[in-house]
C-alpha cells in the first residue's frame, strides 16, 4: 500500500512562458484533496529530461504517488516518458498493447492508419501498467502516474485511476471573522501550538465579503477538528465571530 | 547585473489543498515573459521553513532572481521571511522603516494604532532593501523578491520593481496547422535540432478552432526566429499550413 500522498510534476515550457495557463495543477489539487490524498508539492519544470528527473527523484522518497502532467505526445519536446524511465532506472520500450490502442483511436477519429511517428506515444517505461479504461489507459509505473497535458484527457485518465490511490477524506471546519488577521494572530498561534495534529489556515480578504478573515481547521480525524474549533472559539473574542461552519456543514461563501 | 532569469517559489498550503487557485504563478509568468525574463521553474511548496529553504537553495545558483509569493503576513503560518533569511544565511531583524510603513497604512485604513503582533510583518532578513513604492515597498534581499500572496498586493509590488530585473524581449512567431501533431513530428524534430538557439513548441487543440496545432518559434534574437520559421515552412507540406504570424505580427486567436 502506497501512502495517500502525492507530488505533482507539471512538465511545461508553455506554462513557464505563459503560453498556456495550467489548469491541471488546480484541478488535481482539488481532486486529491477531496479524496484525502495529501498533495505535498507542485513542481513546474521545463521540457527537459534532466529537470524532470531531478524533480521526480527529489519527490519520490517523500510521497506515495508521483503524478506527471504533460510531455507525453509524439513531438520532439515530449520527454516525460524518457525522464520517468531514467528516474526509475528503467528502459523505454514500445508497448504493443498501447500501440494498438493508439492505432484504434487514430483509425476511429481520423479514418486512416496512424503514422509511424505517432507510435512514439506507445514507448513507455518497461513494466508500465495500463490501468483504468483499456481503450484510453492511464499509464502507471512504480507509483508514477503519467498523465497527458490536455486537460480533458488528463481528467479522464486520472478519474479512472484515483480509486487505486488510497486516502481518507479530510474533515474541515471554517470560522469567519469580522476582524483583521493581526487581531487574532496571537490566539491562533496558541491554539495551533496546542493542536499539533490539526492544520490551521488563515485567509484574509480584501473585498466586500461579509468577513475579513476565514480560518480553516482541518484533520483526517473528525474528533480533533471538533475539539480544535471549540478551543479556537474560546480563544477568540465573541464579537469577532461572524459564523462557524462545522465539519459536514456547507462552508458558505468563499 | 543579475541574469534575466527567475524561479518562483509559491508558498501555499492553501494552493496544495485547493482552498485557493493560485493566480500569482500565471500572472508572474506572463509578466516575466513579456519582459524577456526567463522563468525557469515554479515550485509550489507547503508553509514549512525547511521546504521553502530547500526550494530557494536549489534554485538560487541557477537564476538571477528568486521570487516568493505568500507567507509574509502576521500569522503563525507565515514563515517565508524566516525561510528566506535561513536560505541566505542572514538574521531576521525588525526594520523600523518598514514598521513605520505598516503603522501608517494601519492608521489610515483602520483609524487606530497597529497591534504589536501585526508588526511581525516588519521583521525581514537583515539587509533587505525596501524598493519600489516607499509607501508600500517591495522587499528584496540578495536577489530574492519577497511578494505577498494577495494578488492585488503582489501585482502592485512586482510592477514597481520589475524595471530593475533586466531582460530583453523574446521574439515570437506562430505557425498554425491543419494537421495533427504526429503528421509533422519528424519535420519539427529535424528543424528544432538544426536551430539549437531557438525554442520550438507544439500545442495541439481539440476544439473547433481553425487549426489543429499551433507551433511556436521563439528566441531573443530576431534573426534566428526568421531563419527558423523559413526552415520550418520549407519542411512542412504547404497544404498543412493554415497561416503564419511572423515576429511583431498579432498571433491571432489562441
Amino acid at each position: 500500500m502506497r501512502a495517500p500522498s502525492a507530488s505533482l510534476v507539471v512538465v511545461g515550457n508553455e506554462v513557464l512562458s505563459a503560453k498556456v495557463v495550467d489548469e491541471n495543477g488546480p484541478w488535481l489539487a482539488a481532486r486529491l484533496h477531496e479524496r484525502g490524498i495529501e498533495l505535498r508539492s507542485i513542481s513546474t519544470v521545463r521540457d527537459r529530461v534532466d529537470e524532470i528527473v531531478e524533480a521526480l527523484q527529489r519527490e519520490r522518497p517523500r510521497v506515495g504517488w508521483l503524478i506527471t502532467s504533460g510531455g507525453v505526445g509524439p513531438t520532439h519536446d515530449d520527454v516525460t516518458i524518457e525522464a520517468v524511465a531514467a528516474a526509475l532506472g528503467r528502459k523505454v520500450r514500445r508497448d504493443q498493447r498501447l500501440a494498438e490502442v493508439y492505432r484504434t483511436i487514430h483509425r476511429r477519429l481520423r479514418g486512416e492508419e496512424m503514422p509511424e511517428a505517432g507510435l512514439r506515444m506507445a514507448d513507455v517505461p518497461e513494466g508500465t501498467e495500463l490501468a483504468g479504461d483499456p481503450s484510453f489507459p492511464t499509464l502507471v509505473c512504480d507509483g508514477v502516474v503519467m498523465l497527458p497535458g490536455v486537460p480533458k484527457f488528463l481528467r479522464y485518465q486520472f478519474d479512472r485511476f484515483v480509486g487505486n490511490m488510497g486516502g481518507e477524506p479530510f474533515h474541515l471546519a471554517c470560522v469567519y471573522l469580522s476582524v483583521v488577521e493581526d487581531r487574532i494572530a496571537a490566539a491562533l498561534t496558541a491554539v495551533a501550538a496546542a493542536h499539533p495534529g490539526v492544520e490551521f489556515g488563515s485567509y484574509p480578504r480584501f473585498d466586500d465579503a461579509d468577513h475579513l478573515v476565514k480560518l480553516t481547521v482541518e484533520s483526517r480525524r473528525l474528533g480533533e477538528v471538533v475539539v480544535a474549533v471549540d478551543a479556537l472559539l474560546a480563544a477568540l473574542p465573541a464579537s469577532a465571530i461572524v459564523r462557524v461552519a462545522r465539519p459536514g456543514e456547507a462552508p458558505g461563501p468563499a
